[in-house]
């Protein structure tokens, strides 16, 4: 089941409204895994980006756990806006839920609902500049 | 001068139609620097992107030079979307002319050009998220 006001609250949403949402929601996805299950695989394609609404997981480089990502969280951001080959492998670390939006759907949604788009391409270019900035720092250390 | 027909050929403006570009220009501003002249210092504040219209600059950081960056590229994206410290300090290696958009200018163009804005941030997404994969595989390395 989806939830859109829960929605409201991951950055992705910033600034777009509660009905706007719930306007998009025909475009959503949904989608339940087991423990051990690999939502996105290194290097296989990947158009969506996910909105853990449940459970928690790992995100993996080369075969070696980087991060945990939980509910509130996202991950596959990078590839809703450039259909490339994932960046690393994520596994539920238990039974996970997750919302997605498809690239295919987030064109629908530029096309039905042009103000929630840009604010949430906005909120997604910011994400992705803040990541920049995080690996410079670190890279400057 | 701003030659609107050849900002079309930077990557931000893909896919925006050279009259919407047209539309844009009380929008843009205009610069000359001199060979030495600092647009853009680490550290210091800066809303806007730079598109090189003519001329070459180097980018450094913490003194070290880091790229250059010429005519038809451009400079300042990320602090254009996160108005933030700049990530690093950009010297004019000769006479420069540069036009830019800042954040205000931006917010202009998301009110009298909404489509055209929302492919500029989707482009200006694209770019970052390209940048973090460049930045992802040195990593790796």
């Amino acid at each position: 089941m989806i939830d859109t006001n829960a929605l409201q609250t991951y950055s992705l949403f910033g600034g777009v409204l509660p009905e706007q949402i719930e306007k998009m929601r025909p475009f959503f996805g949904y989608f339940q895994y087991q423990a051990g299950d690999t939502p996105m695989i290194e290097g296989a394609p990947n158009d969506k980006i996910f909105f853990i609404t449940s459970g928690r997981v790992e995100i993996s480089k080369h075969g070696i756990p980087i991060a945990e990502v939980a509910e509130g969280e996202t991950f596959g951001e990078m590839e809703l806006i450039d259909v490339m080959p994932s960046i690393a492998t994520v596994t539920a670390l238990e039974p996970l839920e997750v919302v997605t939006i498809s690239n295919a759907a987030l064109y629908k949604i530029s096309k039905s609902e042009p103000k929630a788009f840009a604010l949430m391409i906005m909120n997604l270019a910011r994400d992705l500049s803040r990541r920049l900035r995080r690996m410079d720092e670190l890279a400057a250390k």
